[in-house]
């Protein structure tokens, strides 16, 4: 047995004594990738575990998520600063150690994995903003962003569609320093995966212009380490390397078998394992030449060190470059970004333009565009009708990894989960767009950006009935709520240009989670307002209309509902009803002000209140209660001019005009 | 020019005429694929256009939607009850060619397109339901289910993840019926595919296990037909016909641009293609030796009344299966099925089990599945967790299509909308199984569902932070109020096994939309119920304990949180105080009930009220108002035991009695 062998026993023995200790969790994929895993991180992998942020490192995503204990394992046996209590903690509130790998909770954990497909589309992104970042800032003789992205992934991440999406793409980019590693152990939960899953998948990545390893026996250190140098050395394509694999690999018993793949293997099958492997070790006791074998950490620091020296020669040689790659590594806005966007805020407030939501997000994106050359934006090929495409954007699709900008092709999902792992890469803003409809082929991706607290800016488009004559297929009635239901998503729906350039500033400046912005097909009114006003749009709500005396009722609208609203408003004002029109374009950045600032725009005992946006209503009833209405949309849409659609569905002034009469009665 | 090419042109113009008039939609697909179409409506199609519902006509399914009007074009010519008139109004409200073709709104359309790789999901859905059909009822001598299912299919559906999910499964079941037709472009809305879709797409569907036919000139007539015949002569393996076509072909200037995509050609470009074609034909008008080239009713008159007479023989000689086939046909359920599920219903209350509900639900199974054996059932990849393997349950994974049960693999979204494809072909009442958080995945096939009106059984296990260890990544939070916020989806969380029976018996007589059946990982209590409350669960929301007099509070629960609100709730009776305990099944049938029993159960005037649910609590507030209070989960989850969430996140009886005494007050 190689000494290799034996490092790759202590994931197995870490991951076995864990999933027992826990009683819950998944031995089968550690114990069957742990030899890989062994030569990946003690072979191949540039990374520092003294400091896992290390801008230059290696990306390691396990996108087979479940298999979480061979990553803490790998962590703490490196060296990250990842203790053995956590791993005996593993699966219990708060420790650092969660069921699934979870960014943020871990050091060394590079996103968050769990459901099938996404990391291996977080490694795609990962491995385009390395390619982007290089072409951006590399110099002859200055290597500066240079490393790869690693991914270890399973049958059902290959079965999962998003994985058709992501690598279709990864093919066509020649995404070259992209590895992936399949764990091609022929089982999942249902059992041995021949009655559901028989692509050649060689093939099918040859087809998508992939390099593709086959039939590497990933039981054997030395056919794995020649697979990955061979993939290292081609760097014009992305690699496959499938590696044979038996599921729970070292278990006696139960190696090959489904029933490792999600449940602890019993005392009797542990002390077997231990028997058959010859390992003699305590659960969670690791000896010292393990430990040895393991540690990269004055690998690492050496490493690192010589990539902080190649950075000096280059600070000395392209000092503007080098201070701009700083600024994006820290992840910093210019200094005078605020400054900026307010000033544009009010020009854009004089100019007042009359147009669809989806031209002021164009016209927004002409205001950030200059300042943010890290600003990186693409569509699920409507960019013609996402009006992401600014005057500044410059198609990378062509080869040219200088520009800013991605044609996606039809892939929302995998569009998603690029996008954040260009986001955690870091050095690169992403913003993606589409529909807003089709925000629900790419649902889970918008969830896993808000559960990883990392920017991600989802630019929706035609975002109600109004898109018309494309009909109930295309037209979003639950999306709106739904994406506010996520926890720690901003969803901004502009009224206006002037709101549409606040939603976007906003969505710039926020670090801790991503924004949904929701812009409209159609026109809509410019709504004036004072200088105060201006300011008060970055709080999510506020009063677009008062009537300057305690408000008998009050108007709430998002979108382009808010031009309806506020006709009706003044009509009633006219009349000398005292009717309050409050604008809320963002009801998540509104919750989180003070309770006086809610309770000073929505007091609490006026009860009278009107809800008015074209989406589902449910939600409303937060704010309006059991004594207030909502104009909303509870049926699916129908197909014909956006129009026609808000007459025949009743969301117009004269239906506002008849809801406020009846709660004013 | 042949014969057929003029032929093909009526749907050209007719697609190129009705566009203009919406000044809204897409001529360049119809345009593009208008030969194919010809071919195959006029050579092979076996349909019936005086009665669109014939059961054995073979389906056609234009997956990519947008070319809407190449399906009205070729049913209106080919003699189905479509008219002219109906093409002028293409696009306009209530009339019968909606933007995207939608089921249930035009004759002869079999699904409702539009979503990318949706149409190609439900017509693998189609063949698969074929297939099993012809198994359980065919016997020799009597092909009585023999039919084909087409689908035509754009770039777009080939990019989407969905297309690689099902079209993966279709070659592993060697669905040989299935007939595919590629609209090979190279155009989709930004532009030429080159930068963003370069798939070697014959080798992807070789890798799939598919019979490809490659590289046939889309616009010559014998070519398809051939490449058709050859097809059909495969009947081991799905068929991929690629056909290179000429987006907009016909069109002298803009043929083969991605202007005549999603745009009207404008009355010059129409003007011209008239010139250039030789259509000496005023929009809208088509020459009687057109009509006479495609009608197809004396065709399918006697091709219906064929296969009746063979059905017929097939009644002589097999009357009992003749019977039960028709019963399918129509949709019928078992005479006896409502007494059967009632007693059901009674037997397990009698018996009182406490269990997870997931277990509950097999339970229910057992009690509906040797009743109908048109059930379908199926998981992605979760049977032993989401217990959708009865004991009636049998594997045609193994290539035994007589059997009624699918392991999909990891294919949530593909799995929901093949199931989609199953209910519209009929025959067959399909249920499918995965953890609630990945209905996400799958969101929008479900919201298809809806659209549809159709019956479709989504099994959802794992509902809540019950979820314990897995994390967060599987901890669905959002998931449950976001179902119910899609338009006609009923979502049902029964709180024990006799709503679980209750759930399933609602869910499997629902034929105008689909259900969602929630189920808990972890036990639930039993609750006891009077003979009168067995029977008001079908209500959505009833009273389970009251106080018998007016309620000074109303708890209302759903799911895993009823166990503590009745605790909660005896707890405060004993201590004097007037509560009602309301358990809340299914929002969406409480709220189809009368008014009078809506207010029955929760009396206007009581505003103290309490929901308590382990999901994001937003919508709850259209029961509690704004002086109501609710316990949700408005947070993401933890990695943790699940009980050790509860106590966490304070969702507890003591946390009920601790809000109820704060509304109390």
């Amino acid at each position: 047995m190689s000494n290799q062998t034996q490092l790759a026993h202590a994931i197995r023995f870490l991951a076995m004594d864990a999933v027992q200790q826990a009683n819950s969790g998944h031995p089968g994929a550690p114990m069957g990738m742990a030899d890989i895993a062994e030569v990946l991180f003690n072979h191949h992998l540039s990374h520092n575990p003294k400091n896992p942020k290390w801008f230059n490192r290696d990306r390691f995503v396990m996108s087979n998520g479940h298999g979480s204990m061979l990553v803490y394992a790998a962590l703490h046996l490196s060296g990250y600063d990842l203790s053995m209590e956590e791993l005996k903690n593993f699966r219990q509130l708060h420790s650092q150690t969660p069921g699934h790998p979870e960014y943020g909770y871990t050091p060394g954990v590079e996103t968050t994995t769990g459901p099938l497909g996404q990391g291996l589309a977080n490694a795609v992104g990962m491995a385009l903003a390395e390619k982007m970042l290089a072409e951006q800032f590399n110099r002859e003789g200055h290597n500066i962003i240079d490393h790869h992205s690693y991914v270890f992934l399973g049958d059902g991440c290959l079965m999962e569609g998003i994985s058709h999406e992501v690598c279709s793409l990864a093919g066509t980019l020649g995404l070259g320093k992209l590895i992936a590693i399949y764990d091609d152990n022929n089982i999942s939960i249902d059992g041995e995966v021949d009655g559901w899953f028989t692509d050649n998948t060689p093939q099918r990545f040859q087809a998508y212009g992939w390099h593709v390893i086959e039939a590497v026996d990933g039981h054997d250190p030395a056919a794995v380490d020649a697979a990955i140098k061979k993939a290292k050395n081609n760097t014009e394509q992305p690699t496959l390397i499938c590696c044979k694999t038996t599921i729970g690999a070292g278990a006696p018993n139960k190696a090959g078998s489904h029933e490792t793949h999600g449940a602890p293997l019993g005392e009797d099958e542990i002390a077997a394992t231990r028997e058959a492997l010859n390992w003699s070790y305590k659960p969670f006791e690791i000896p010292d030449e393990i430990y040895q074998g393991w540690n990269a950490e004055s690998k690492g620091a050496a490493l690192e060190q010589s990539w902080q020296d190649a950075m000096d020669a280059y600070q000395q040689d392209y000092p503007e470059l080098a201070a701009e790659l700083s600024r994006r590594i820290n992840n910093e806005l210019p200094a005078d970004f605020d400054a900026k966007m307010n000033a544009y805020l009010r020009q854009v407030s004089e100019d007042a333009p009359q147009m669809a939501t989806r031209k002021a997000s164009k016209l927004a994106l002409e205001g950030v565009g200059p300042m943010l050359p890290e600003l990186f934006g693409g569509s699920a090929d409507l960019t013609p009708s996402n009006n992401t495409f600014w005057s500044g954007s410059k198609h990378i699709n062509g080869g040219d990894f200088s520009g800013n900008y991605l044609s996606f092709g039809v892939r929302e999902f995998g569009m998603s989960a690029i996008a954040s792992g260009m986001s955690l890469h870091g050095g690169v803003i992403p913003y993606t767009g589409t529909f807003l409809m089709f925000s629900d082929y790419a649902k889970n991706a918008l969830r896993m950006a808000a559960l990883m607290k990392i920017r991600n800016i989802f630019v929706y488009t035609h975002d109600s009935i109004g898109v018309g004559e494309d009909g109930p297929t295309h037209q979003p009635v639950e999306q709106l709520p739904a994406l506010r239901m996520i926890p720690n998503m901003h969803v901004w729906r502009p009224c206006d240009a002037v709101e549409s350039v606040a939603a976007w500033h906003a969505a710039i400046k926020r670090s801790d989670g991503p924004t949904s912005l929701l812009f409209t097909r159609q026109g809509v009114p410019h709504q004036a307002r004072h200088e105060a006003q201006l300011d008060l749009i970055a709080q999510g709500g506020y009063i677009l209309n008062d009537c300057n005396q305690d408000p008998e009722l009050i108007i709430i609208a998002t979108g382009s509902e808010v031009g309806i609203a506020a006709e009706a408003t003044e009509e009633l004002q006219n009349k000398g009803h005292l009717v309050r029109l409050v604008s809320m374009p963002c009801v998540e950045v509104f919750l989180q002000q003070t309770p006086d600032y809610q309770n000073k725009v929505l007091p609490h005992h006026c009860r009278r209140r009107l809800a008015v946006e074209a989406a589902k209503s449910d939600t409303w009833y937060q704010f309006v209660g059991l004594d207030g209405a909502v104009i909303g949309q509870d049926t699916f849409g129908e197909s014909a001019p956006g129009n026609d659609l808000f007459a025949y569905f009743n969301i117009t002034t004269e239906a506002v005009l008849h809801k406020a009469k009846a709660l004013l009665a």
